[in-house]
């Protein structure tokens, strides 16, 4: 099983993750960009996952909640700067710090790594060191390896 | 005459700016979002500023172009992350670089600061400190403090 490389440099307000899959790159990038497959791996161990609202396009924006089994919700939402196969540029917000703007802008770069692969890498912006360090600390990068471990299978299943 | 502050430590990839206006909170907000305003002050020395796209709302985008008095064009556009006259988000981008992807993330807060003036905080940050000092070294501190100088006009007229 594949593993994301997470790099994150004490003081900086930058997290930069790498991680292959098994699939080309117009199949992850469909993975990434349509409801359905949305759904299905974006979200939570146990989780179920509702795209409240998906625009998909440079401009638009997104909405989605997770229910847990116990039927606890967790809302995200942003904008899109850009989107394309090569480049998505994004905003993302967790909805229940209980203050506003705490806001993460996401870039994911989709480069075809030969024989059917691709790397994703992923460079995340924060407003501060402290908002870096509260997303490393939530138990994102534990929650991000069993996400992206989802999306490898959804990526197997759509042949 | 205010000037701002910029504030942008060594190997950081933020830029932090602090600037006091001599107009209320709803003025300098209105004049930050209302096109016919925005068309006045958004612009460098001797340019016009034409209002392509303008979009203020949460999931909203914008798209400005400047044009010099020797006819070349500045083109600049965004998405809003969200919108408020307390905290606006939203992502940047100069469309002259030759590649895409240098995109900054700006946090704008207005704060009434009493007798009239309102103190604007600005928040941004960059995929990388490369772009961060790129961003610094392209003039755009002495064209921000004329910019924000013909901001203060703008809310002077507008009485």
């Amino acid at each position: 099983m594949n593993r994301a490389k997470v790099t994150a440099e004490t003081g900086s307000s930058i997290i930069l993750i790498e991680r292959m899959f098994n699939a080309s790159r117009d199949k992850v990038f469909a993975a990434m960009t349509q409801k359905d497959k949305l759904e299905r791996w974006w979200t939570g161990p146990g989780h179920t996952n509702r795209i409240v609202h998906l625009d998909v396009r440079d401009g638009g924006s997104w909405h989605f909640i997770q229910t847990s089994e116990n039927g606890h919700e967790f809302s995200f939402h942003g904008s899109y700067h850009m989107v394309s196969p090569e480049m998505t540029i994004q905003t993302f917000e967790f909805d229940g710090l209980g203050e506003r703007g705490h806001v993460a802008m996401e870039k994911l770069e989709l480069t075809d790594a030969g024989n059917g692969t691709t790397k994703l890498q992923v460079t995340s912006t924060f407003f501060s060191v402290a908002d870096r360090d509260g997303m490393l600390h939530s138990g994102m990068e534990e929650g991000m390896q069993q996400t992206y471990d989802r999306l490898e299978e959804v990526l197997k299943e759509d042949v």
